[in-house]
């Protein structure tokens, strides 16, 4: 069912939602959260963008313009509706296409900031049996493997922009290894646990194309200390 | 000048250190206590061994053999007052020799359990200048590379044996990039905060040659809440 509800604690943004089709998570607020290099003048790419949390929040911090890209059309609408109630319309331009196709719309080395929230799971051919299609492409990486995603941030970051990239920690080496791989290289890290005790739930990478390697692993964030995430990681 | 020291708290051990060529540090305890899958039966191959902190220790907590190399021969001769004085003998047997040259003394695919407390620092033409050459080739990447490191462990070590690695987290990129090209899996990571605030200091990998991929992050560890190491990951 479609509902309509507070972006969190950010004062006067609604979004869309759809229990159906798609919600958007913790991970959305904390990749925005976690964003900390913008120039005023740089364009802003969201791939895998959802029902648009990620660049509804980045609208709430700057006044970059932002392109986001989503590849379903159920999702992409309700961000479309967020987009237009919130009167972001100017700020924010969305794209219903695969970022497969990023290429016939903009040239490579392009973007100075990438932000990425994308299919967290493997995909295995039990992957559809729990859930609708719609789902199970926005959590399974049906039409979007991991390496495809690096493909397409290497394309489209230019020299020193810095990649964004929330995901499992589950699937750390394969990021990392991919990191290296595309020389999108890994400057920042954020382990989120939502419980103290228990391993981490949530990964949230900071990336910089044709970096020095060497990487830095933040002090680590723990749900339970915290009622608001706004500015969670800007103290 | 060479001393005797008590290996902290580990009863009635005893280490003899130089610091004009080799003190053992906290991520040698460490390393030590990280160890979890210990057969009675296995072989311990601990490789860059310096002045046997991590065998000693290893010895304090298992009865199986062990077996440790060490390239330089000040440091190597510190490891056998070590473990002479300690009556281990009969238990660890050390090596002076290059891990480079193992192949020398064991077959491939022989070890279910190894270790490695490596030179933590890319080697640079600086990398001599504020050091003896004992120290340097102990802290820097002058005899031994990361990859050098891995050819070796993926040599020694037997399908689903496991491998524990102790290094600096700015380098946890090249790390895990590492065991992915070489099917030494990631299954368990561990940082480890010498101050709350900061970003972590060490770094303690577990990782399962031919594994599955899928790595869990620990719950983060912070030094000055402990006033003893013993056991510090066994809780």
């Amino acid at each position: 069912m479609k509902v309509i509800n507070d972006l969190y604690d950010y004062e006067g943004f609604k979004i869309f939602q759809d229990d159906h089709y798609f919600k958007f998570s913790l991970d959305s607020i904390l990749l925005a959260e976690f964003v900390d290099n913008v120039d005023n003048s740089d364009t802003i790419l969201d791939l895998c963008a959802g029902n648009g949390a990620v660049s509804l929040l980045l609208s709430y911090y700057y006044s970059n313009p932002i392109v986001a890209f989503e590849i379903q059309k159920e999702i992409y609408q309700l961000a479309q509706e967020s987009v237009r109630y919130n009167k972001k319309e100017k700020q924010i331009k969305l794209i219903h296409d695969d970022i497969l196709n990023l290429k016939n719309y903009f040239p490579g080395n392009n973007f100075n900031i990438i932000v990425a929230n994308p299919p967290y799971y493997k995909y295995a051919n039990t992957s559809l049996i729990n859930s609708n299609q719609v789902k199970a492409i926005a959590r399974h990486e049906i039409t979007l493997g991991l390496e495809d995603l690096f493909q397409v941030v290497h394309y489209a970051l230019k020299s020193k922009g810095v990649f964004y990239l929330v995901h499992l920690p589950e699937r750390l080496e394969e990021i990392l290894s991919l990191c290296n791989k595309y020389k999108i290289i890994a400057k920042k890290i954020q382990f989120i646990y939502t419980k103290k005790g228990k391993s981490a739930n949530i990964v949230l990478i900071k990336c910089v194309k044709e970096a020095k390697n060497g990487v830095k692993i933040m002090p680590p964030v723990f749900i339970e200390d915290y009622k608001s995430y706004k500015n969670i990681f800007r103290k």
